[in-house]
């Protein structure tokens, strides 16, 4: 047996294998997972594990790498996380995601850490030894809330949309103040004098940070758009670029101390309309799919390996610390919320009520993220025991909160994620009122949200669109294609009842397709409404008005500045319905 | 900077994006990779880059990792070669495969060893200090046809599929023959004196290595197709099981010193049937994508690696050496075949023609297998002599065979691949053929291959499927599927044609459905069909029609002695069919 030779490998895929045996497991009781979230669970096999490795080898299992975390672990959720974010509800609230995420950390970090070194002055604790340095270091560690903490408790409580957006935003975007102010305690700590300078740089740091994650991760994102411009005569490469561009955009930011998790969201979010109009469907296909399956399992490994890296011989003890800081944990992160959300509220129509803040700071969840930086901490003599102190409050987080989170959503009522799509008519109308904004926004010369976003859709399409897409010369007309394709819908239909050829078919559903809302009229109008108003065929009908709308908003005289009157787009598509009613007759 | 840090995955990242857009760039250009193959342009590439990368450090580039390739690009390849291998084919002609893999690679072996030591003897040569041991294991990693390049090449040129499942089934299974001889010529090296008793040994162990890699993949096989019978709540996952288990049998064969090649492909073709009953569509486009994506990537990986690795000062130049090994290998390669082809087609009726002969013994291209088992040669002061041949006769065969063998099968004539799938009428005839040969084997009491197959067919449906399929119990009929499917795509067509409810309807597709032979009759008559027999449909046909006609040959008094005529099957079928029938009037 030879079994060095294959070693890396194959404990590589056992571990894999094992947590996927795992969560096969965990869903074959189906009531389990109803109770317990996911994450628990796999906290649990791993604890049981490590207690295994642990009584079999009489020395402590091997804990986690925080190296293998970061470069392999944790790309692929946060990957996941960005692809699939829903950017509406993002760039809605970004505001308040940053509020949170930049000086809700901030105030964590220093709330914390203070307070901590207050405990330490406490003589008969015997941690006077624990300088406030270290103390800030250690807040710094502690403070940030975990993605994918979050993201395994979150997706199963299905909050609404702003509430979740609200906790997952802040969970990605803070990793740019941690890794600031994490590796700023960190050279203080090895410095022999703090000047002010150094302060200072290290709040310009922030934005370098920050900013600098984004362009890369945008760069990368539009580069992989333009490389999947050519891959038409070989699709079966495509999905590759996806993983590959992203990848090195995160490879890249951590490389220049950026912050790789913002860098890979830009990079997800930029490039993923343009490579979707690009790809082949299967592609497609591969990419959501293997995507899902790859954060899925390395989500799997983490819970698991927090688990097994409990166990074993690295903690030292000492209860009020470890007390405190879970106690701190939660009051600070309280009142952070609190106090942010009394100056949101000031500035916004749409407030954030009670039971969100309430949910909110109680979603604050930590993870594996601390885990691996208090192990990447340099060597001292207290290590140990922030070890200790950080393993307790993950621990705390995922199960005490992680469990009872579900209940307490349930309780109080909070309002949840709408079962339904929006219907076709609502969509419509919040479409209708952007325009109206951002008309609004454009005539009173007011830069808000409306006036940028309306300003970027015409960068894109003027610019972008045209360098990124393959085929953007021959532009099709959506509608012409739902309309295709709700026919098509109809057809199978009829065919499965096997009515085709006997009973009379009903009018085709579209009279006079154009302008769209009608479209909707017609489907309402139509005989079976409700087959056709299937959630499936309203997300299609809602995609494909959205984006009708907008382009036909830009290209009728509108209050627009670029554009003039009598632009040959609409008569285009007029024309294309005409021949495929032509044809049909 | 901190490279350092991200160095690993960043230069993997970095090569395999390079190998992706090198293949973008080939298929830029249309004519190119019509003219030249894929893998001489591949190697081409990592010429230049090894010349770069040679001419900035003035160091030999990194040479391909023999580790690296056994552990991690050959594996993809062979996974993807034995899941999507045409097992028709391949066990048709499963007695010539194993003769030219075992046999003839122990005659070329041979060959080429005893005749390199007889150049060895010519004193002007400076070659006396080569002994007939290392001419032997050199003869032993050299002779072995490449699957990698076999495939490359062969996968372009488009011969028939006899011809092509010759060559690359030969080049696949030789794989346990290499292993056994080049282990036991290295370790001859090695030993001071070598008994009797270890030649034995050498021949017992290649049943051991190649019967002991079957059953390792075959269990893996059962395994994860019976794993995935538990993923239905779990899809996700899904894929992740096919490509975890075939690695671990190459992992857990290698492990044992047996050919992790055998293993994995008896893995992929053991499970492919049964896990893609259990596992939903795009799960399985999912699968089916990414392995070719994969083993693609894995495939340019390699050539690119074989030009890096060819540049610098690895090689120790002796004309006579290289100029003979390059002879030898293609004198003896022609030999064996034609002395082997012979005693094959004294005992089959469809022969392998003089062209076809050519053509096996013209693709006997040697690859990267070669390149990786000579750097693992152990240190010997002529090791750079055995380097430079392997290389040469590497590049001699991926340049000028890989480059001539498109235009001699066109002059030459050889019997291309039948663009057009074989009809209806041709696959009936044949599965009929097949069970009139089983039942006169299994009356004449001769056990041969139809016997075989039938006995294997009953013990599959009999226990494999009901242990290792999901719903079993609930066999639909794909007769019934088929009709289902037609009649949709039907409705599609005349929705596309804009006449639904408009034109007469052509009646239903389906008009006595029972017995099979009709259901072709009915789709020929229809009113479109060409329509209706394009290729999708026909294959899907086919498919479905040898499925049933195997039930049906099961379940209507038989030959076989294991059933009893009476069976409920056909009247359930027959009840399925009439309730579609009711429903549909």
């Amino acid at each position: 047996v030879d079994y060095q030779h294959v070693q890396v490998p194959f404990e590589i895929t056992l571990w894999i294998m094992l947590a996927s045996l795992a969560k096969i497991g965990f869903h074959l009781y189906n009531k389990l997972p109803s109770v317990v979230p996911e994450s628990c669970l796999l906290v649990f096999v791993g604890l049981i594990m490590g207690g295994i490795i642990y009584g079999l080898n009489d020395k402590s299992p091997p804990v986690m790498d925080s190296d293998i975390f970061f470069l392999y672990l944790l790309p692929p959720i946060v990957l996941d996380a960005g692809y699939f974010m829903p950017s509406r509800p993002f760039f809605e609230n970004i505001g308040t995601i940053l509020l949170y995420a930049v000086v809700g950390t901030i105030w964590n970090v220093f709330g914390i850490g203070f307070s901590l070194y207050g405990i330490c002055q406490v003589k008969s604790f015997q941690l006077q030894d624990v300088s406030l340095l270290h103390n800030l270091l250690f807040g710094s560690l502690i403070a940030a809330v975990d993605p994918v903490a979050v993201l395994a408790v979150f997706e199963e409580i299905h909050v609404n949309e702003k509430l979740h957006i609200l906790v997952f935003g802040e969970s990605l975007l803070n990793d740019a103040v941690t890794v600031v102010l994490y590796k700023l305690f960190r050279s203080f700590c090895e410095m022999p004098a703090i000047k002010t300078m150094d302060v200072l740089a290290g709040v310009g740091k922030f934005f370098v940070v920050g900013i600098g994650g984004i362009l890369v991760g945008l760069a990368f994102g539009m580069i992989s758009a333009f490389t999947t411009r050519f891959t038409k005569t070989i699709r079966v490469i495509e999905p590759l670029f996806v993983f590959l561009y992203s990848y090195l955009s995160y490879l890249t930011a951590e490389m220049f101390h950026l912050s790789g998790i913002v860098a890979i969201i830009a990079c997800a979010m930029g490039m993923k309309r343009y490579v979707e109009a690009n790809i082949s469907l299967k592609s497609h296909t591969t990419i959501k799919y293997f995507m899902k399956m790859w954060s899925s399992v390395s989500d799997t490994l983490i819970f698991i390996f927090l688990g097994v890296s409990t166990i074993g011989e690295n903690h030292e003890w000492n209860w009020p610390y470890i007390f405190f800081t879970v106690i701190f944990c939660l009051i600070w992160r309280a009142l952070g919320v609190l106090v942010l959300t009394f100056f949101v509220n000031r500035f916004h129509v749409n407030t954030v009520t009670g039971k969100d803040q309430f949910i909110i700071a109680y979603g604050g969840l930590r993870g594996a993220i601390c885990f691996s930086l208090v192990f990447l901490l340099p060597e001292f003599h207290r290590k140990k025991l922030f070890i200790a102190a950080t393993t307790v409050v993950i621990l705390f987080t995922v199960f005490v909160q992680g469990m009872t989170i579900r209940p307490l959503v349930d309780l109080l009522d909070v309002k949840k994620k709408r079962e339904s799509a929006p219907t076709v008519g609502e969509q419509i109308h919040i479409r209708f009122l952007d325009h109206l904004l951002a008309g609004i926004e454009d005539i009173s010369g007011h830069w808000g949200q409306y006036y940028w976003k309306d300003k970027l859709e015409y960068f894109n399409s003027k610019y972008l669109q045209k360098f990124l897409l393959r085929e953007y010369d021959q532009p099709k007309s959506s509608i012409v294609l739902l309309y295709e394709k709700l026919e098509r819908k109809h057809a199978i239909e009829l065919a499965e009842a096997g009515q085709l050829g006997h009973a009379p078919s009903p009018p085709p559903l579209l009279h006079s397709a154009f302008p769209c809302s009608n479209s909707h009229r017609s489907v309402t109008t139509d005989g079976k409404p409700e087959d056709i108003l299937n959630p499936d065929v309203l997300e299609n009908i809602q995609e494909i008005l959205a984006r009708n709308l907008f382009r036909i908003r830009r290209t009728v005289p509108a209050y627009n500045r670029h554009t003039l009157p009598g632009e040959t787009e609409p008569a285009e598509q007029a024309k294309e319905i005409l021949i495929l009613r032509h044809r049909s007759l």
